[in-house]
């Protein structure tokens, strides 16, 4: 969360390598380009193509993997017929992450993004894939939201990790699951669905590789693509 | 949900009993009372204790047990390292059931709490114990929240199926859980937990028994008990 | 097991294919041949490296994953934390199949093996993959067994949905494992360790792939080029 | 596994408590007796009511819970959806403290049963209980067997944790079952079934219950009965 360090995620906020240029001007050549949290990914993707519609307060309820914790993280005594509610500074990260990523680069440094996120992160036994309950403050109808998903393009294109569809929206009612819906793309995709009015949605990914291994890859990518290295 | 037949949790809205009178001038000598649905149950338990707050705005994440669905209700493969954001009309009970229940009793009908719920219900691989995480636009502290819950005091006492708690506030910030919490006052006590700025908390119960069996029990004892039958 | 139905397992019996003959001799030109239950494919892959050992009894604790049961057939409630030892038929089933895919065609029908295999069942909370722990009475040692996996060569080769390897021997200490290995080989390989004195294995196989749709497409693949179509 | 100290399971070998003297003229006022392993308890509470069947030869196929390991034992990411077919040195002291447990105290010191147990043991996704496929060379009808379950008495009776039944033979096909029987006798219990030819059977045990704690203190119990302390 240093200020001239970008926190980027390839789909969202490409532009703010900009702060690489800012790093460059201070020290040496190299420079430091960070992953967000793999929670942070999600919300962060699934809220990308709701941004022209500005809404100023997003509530997350999270039921993330075992995995996310690292192969020792979770004892299967722990989390086996469990739900822990409760993930250390796990809520602090994605709201502070969040509205970097989704800022604006302004000079040498980035504005947060207007908006709020209160979050509320719950581990449950799943393998693989983070799902997320998702309100946002929206006064356009469902299906203005529906649309948008379905009409994103996301700002880059053509990377070789980068999946056909960033973000899929899945029309049936009771999708996105993780043990379906986890490795679409590769496990790049982010999926969203059951968005209703509330504004409520649920959006969910594969947080090993679309919030980890995947991500870090198609940072660098997306790094080589713009001649930074 | 007719509008002469109580709906009734015994520690949140006993007065409501007060429907039966109304039943009996129009019919014979029988009544009708009935118990809400597992998850409004919980949901309303925690919420008791917090009325005086003059809340307007729930949102409410479920994370339910596959046991609130029937023994047949949930396959194996369909749940097993996997979450289904969605449960058939559970959103809408929720969301009407509770306003009746924390209504006021006024003449021969009940009028709606004016609040509104929001909810986004999930099925979650856990046997037995609804976890919710709750946004409530409460302004008031941290502390004086938890104090509310602390010096809570039901509106019934001494049934024979009701708790040394009914609702029983947890400080460890990890709880509550199911597997850990669900059997406290024999499965009939209400858990809450992580009161945080928000105002969010965590609370969890376990439906089979205070959801459902227990309080169908605890309702024929606070039915007798103020000579009904 | 009707007496002029090959019952066949491309790796190991593929000869049995020539009771497509006696059947077009009896009826007209189609013909009939089956797959083995999917337990009884893996244990008999398994065996089949150890043919010349000569063995005359088998004892076999299977642990099978809820999709053998498609996708209703085993409840949530009833297979989480839990094992349920029996599943309707499968120990017949096992006991019976084996000897005849191992056995001898003499003529127009198949004698079968001259051992004995008897069974015990258990369905645990996998999703896919069908573990088992087997004993045979071969007095070879443990190293002339391994060295036995190590070398087989099936009797067919070259179909398309054949994997590389179709018997694999994992030298690990606590493999074969169903999440780690089912899907050796696209889900075709069976996995075999823990060969030790006694003489045990533990042999793991995919149940939907390899003991379902992908042994009936590897069937109709030999069919096809036998000629028989 | 000490010569002179005693390995009790308190309704198998209670005789054993003998040793005690031995120890005593050696050493000093104070004594040690042992637990055995909680596979091994299961097993031979299992095997005690066949005693007089004279068998040479078990078999046995684990299947155990991850409470087993210790809170910390098992990862979440190890064990979830899957089956692990080694637990360090477990088949061992089951195929020796097994014979030390049934064998006769002779002078100043126990003679081992005449038999040889064989283990493979697994860990599957379950919280508490212990399940096995047993199989032992008895020549006995299988209704015979069961009878001998039926009429089993302990050689001991009256103590504070010992259960009305320290093994529970169960008739339906498809027990014992963890979930089920685990709590059976408060978890002192074991449960028995699906006695059939080969001869085969099923045994389960609470591994944290009759398996460690209760073990201990049902020892404490014999021990103070006996007028050791």
């Amino acid at each position: 969360m240093e200020k001239n360090i970008p926190l980027v995620v390839p789909e969202v906020n490409p532009d703010h390598l900009g702060l690489i240029d800012v790093q460059r001007d201070k020290k040496s050549d190299g420079f430091i380009v960070t992953n967000p949290n793999c929670s942070t990914i999600m919300l962060v993707m699934s809220l990308a193509p709701l941004r022209s519609f500005a809404f100023t307060d997003i509530r997350v309820a999270t039921m993330q993997a075992i995995s996310g914790a690292g192969f020792q993280g979770v004892a299967g005594m722990a989390i086996y017929d469990n739900v822990i509610p409760y993930i250390g500074s796990e809520e602090e990260k994605m709201e502070t992450e969040s509205l970097k990523i989704m800022g604006t680069l302004q000079g040498p440094e980035v504005k947060p993004a207007p908006f709020k996120v209160s979050a509320s992160c719950n581990r449950v036994p799943v393998i693989d894939g983070h799902t997320m309950a998702v309100w946002a403050d929206i006064r356009e109808s469902v299906d203005a939201v529906i649309k948008a998903y379905e009409q994103y393009v996301p700002p880059i294109s053509g990377l070789p990790t980068q999946p056909a569809k960033s973000v899929q929206y899945l029309h049936d009612p009771d999708r996105p699951q993780p043990r379906l819906d986890r490795n679409r793309g590769n496990g790049m995709t982010v999926s969203v669905g059951r968005v209703r009015e509330g504004l409520r949605y649920v959006t969910m990914g594969h947080n090993t590789i679309r919030g980890a291994a995947g991500a870090s890859v198609l940072n660098a990518e997306l790094i080589c693509s713009r001649k930074y290295l």
